[in-house]
């Protein structure tokens, strides 16, 4: 089943507000399994005439949205009743309603807001004037078949459009769908690149022969949501095992909609674990998104942002001859770091990072986008993981250093080698 | 001149996300004397080739959105080719930058970026991977008449398609029109909410009889720009200065697109000064937004994420007794916090931070979105600011914390008294 949207305001193709329909509608649309085929926004000149004519073809249902005000220029009803071949006729429902809110007034502007198309049913609106109405017509094609389509329309203001929609559009939709939606599952990857993921799903798809799965990506500025559809409940769980081995362990998590951030605090959490961080080239990325939820006191205590050596020294409890000797982006220094902090902290746990984020700063055997990762625990030996990422900014190199860090530190955490499990990370 | 807008995006018309561009592209177009036919969301399915033929007879513009994106669902460009008859034409200025941007992996998925159709004027993208393209061609109508349209195609994601729309589109649709670009001063604002500065702007049009003085304003992460435009230039600068002494020193900066940190950050390499931080209710983000450019180790030596009590203690030197007698959230912890990082350092300057960034923790007298920011210096007093946030989220308060810190600290540097300034922020 497929819809139409339409969103009449001339405020909103000038400008001036912005568009609230659009995603409440389809949002709730995609729920019930309806496929949107376009949103338009026109302005409230009479433009929703031709843009009618357009989708009737290939829409079954059309949700029409504004234009039903009192004033001149609301015209919606009237070209809605000539598009499905019938006259405004009084709704003696609606006429009593609205003289129940307007009076006398309702001699006037108001008037013709009791009037819907012949044959329509009427939507009841607790929260204006405007009443909506919904009706179903044929409707020739320009191919010159013919064609079921309903027209559901209804007020402008979200605050009369919302509980209409839910209370009387909605559940008659929802009835209306006769198929169920395709199944589809969410999962959350991180640290590597969209057009990268696209690619290996290609490949996935092609050497398993699951030519019925596909698969969508969403770039979010921590992870890149992957959705798999079609095929049967075995195919994509098979699909998605063979992207997990491709890519390594811990970059692709079926926790719906969740950051590596929270999964790490959710993991402390449970676990009652506390923790303490030293960072010298996220300068503070990774305390911050430690810290992002409300109630981050109960896990963690604080860290030292140690961009200078002496930082590192001062408040890391760096050795000034590990940094002479191996310098401050090495196994050693990420190792020192992290133990130095969760020798002052007392913290469970502690990571650490240190690397070279560019655009300058970078060398042969330490190119930008190297970064040492280290842990430390009061229960398990210190560790300390090197990756390197060919990244296209400061920012997004600091964003991937800090993601890999919080993946990492919770597979540390969960006592897994976080050193093997990094070698296995070939698309990063 | 009429426009007709495309935005391709599947997640908008499933309704994941929202729509983040009609409204200012029409706003925009608005301006510049254009009609907005009609806005359109389409998936990213192809959809998009159908509406194109729609829209040729009525409009004489065509701006799409999205769809040109690495993965196999973006077919914008090969649509919009396919439209004007021409083929699509690698364009050495793309792959050049392109190449500069992923290297090797340009030969994959990425590769199709630099193609755009022939004939065609490419739209430089200095933030993201998919270049912009514009070209006109003519169009025969469903009435037989050859109709000429400009096809313009900017990329999806907002912080990409905003800079190239106002860089290379808007002037190019200006001189379209045959509009004459008014004069336009753009200045950054902090920590006052976009519509109250909205209404402060029009209490200051509306007081000093400055009618013919337009303005606009555009929220971004930290900052938000206002456009002041109409009137004459001595006209413009009364009622920047008006609005000025409204809202207090420090929150109106006449610099083109800047942000609070890098006034700071420019003003301590320019004075050869360095700093450090200690941070709790903000956890890092000011030392993260700090160390955001590179070559930021000149002035940033490092500091404490002090979230715990007990690492305000062993790595900003608060004494307990301070925290006992004066709580976490005060003048005299502020003050600590700042000389005590200042001490273990050296820097010429340090800030800290201790706040209540919510949603739990308020209470009567330090209720959610309060802070105390403090500051030290080698040749100024130390000195400590409150301020009360009615924050909206936590995000938003430790963002604004952040801010007004970065804010006075260029202040207090400057030798200016931090308190008084304070004291003039009337509307934040």
């Amino acid at each position: 089943m497929t819809v139409s949207l339409y969103v009449i305001g001339t405020e909103i193709t000038r400008g001036i507000i912005s568009d609230r329909h659009i995603q409440f509608l389809s949002s709730n649309l995609t729920e019930l399994g309806y496929t949107i085929r376009r949103a338009v926004v026109v302005p409230d000149d009479g433009s929703i005439e031709a843009e009618l004519e357009v989708c009737a073809a290939d829409s079954d249902i059309v949700l029409v949205t504004g234009g039903l005000g009192p004033t001149a220029d609301d015209l919606t009803r009237r070209i809605i009743a000539r598009e499905a071949g019938v006259p405004l006729v009084r709704n003696q429902e609606a006429w009593d309603t609205l003289y129940k809110r307007v009076g006398e007034r309702i001699h006037g502007a108001n008037e013709q807001q009791a009037y819907i198309p012949q044959g329509f049913e009427l939507l009841p609106n607790p929260n204006g004037t405007a009443p909506g109405f919904r009706g179903s017509f044929e409707k020739k094609c320009p191919d010159g078949s013919v064609h079921c389509v309903t027209v559901i329309a209804m007020p402008g203001p979200p605050a009369e459009l919302q509980p209409m929609f839910l209370n009387h559009v909605r559940p008659y939709l929802a009835k209306l769908a006769g198929h169920v939606e395709e199944q589809r599952d969410e999962y959350s990857v991180y640290l590597i690149a969209e057009a990268r993921l696209d690619e290996l799903c290609r490949r996935c798809s092609e050497e398993y022969n699951l030519a019925n799965i596909s698969w969508g990506t969403r770039f979010q500025q921590f992870r890149i949501s992957l959705y798999v559809q079609g095929g049967s409940a075995s195919e994509r769980a098979l699909f998605i095992s063979k992207l997990r081995s491709m890519v390594g362990e811990g970059l692709i998590e079926d926790a719906d909609d969740t950051d590596a951030c929270t999964l790490l605090t959710n993991y402390l959490i449970e676990n009652n674990l506390t923790i303490s961080t030293a960072e010298s080239c996220t300068a503070g990325l990774v305390s911050k998104m430690l810290t992002d939820r409300s109630g981050s006191s109960s896990y963690f205590w604080g860290g030292a942002v140690t961009y200078a050596n002496s930082a590192k020294q001062k408040i890391a409890g760096v050795c000034a001859s590990t940094l002479e000797k191996f310098g401050a982006v090495s196994r050693q220094t990420a190792c020192e770091m992290a133990d130095g902090i969760r020798q002052v902290s007392g913290t469970d746990l502690a990571v650490s990072l240190t690397g070279i984020a560019g655009p300058d700063g970078g060398s042969a055997d330490k190119p930008v986008g190297t970064v040492w990762i280290g842990f430390s625990s009061a229960k398990a030996p210190s560790a300390a993981v090197c990756l390197k990422f060919a990244s296209i900014s400061r920012d997004s190199a600091r964003r991937r250093f800090s993601i890999a860090a919080l993946v990492l530190c919770r597979l540390y955490a969960m006592g897994r080698d976080v050193v093997t499990v990094a070698e296995t990370w070939k698309y990063i």
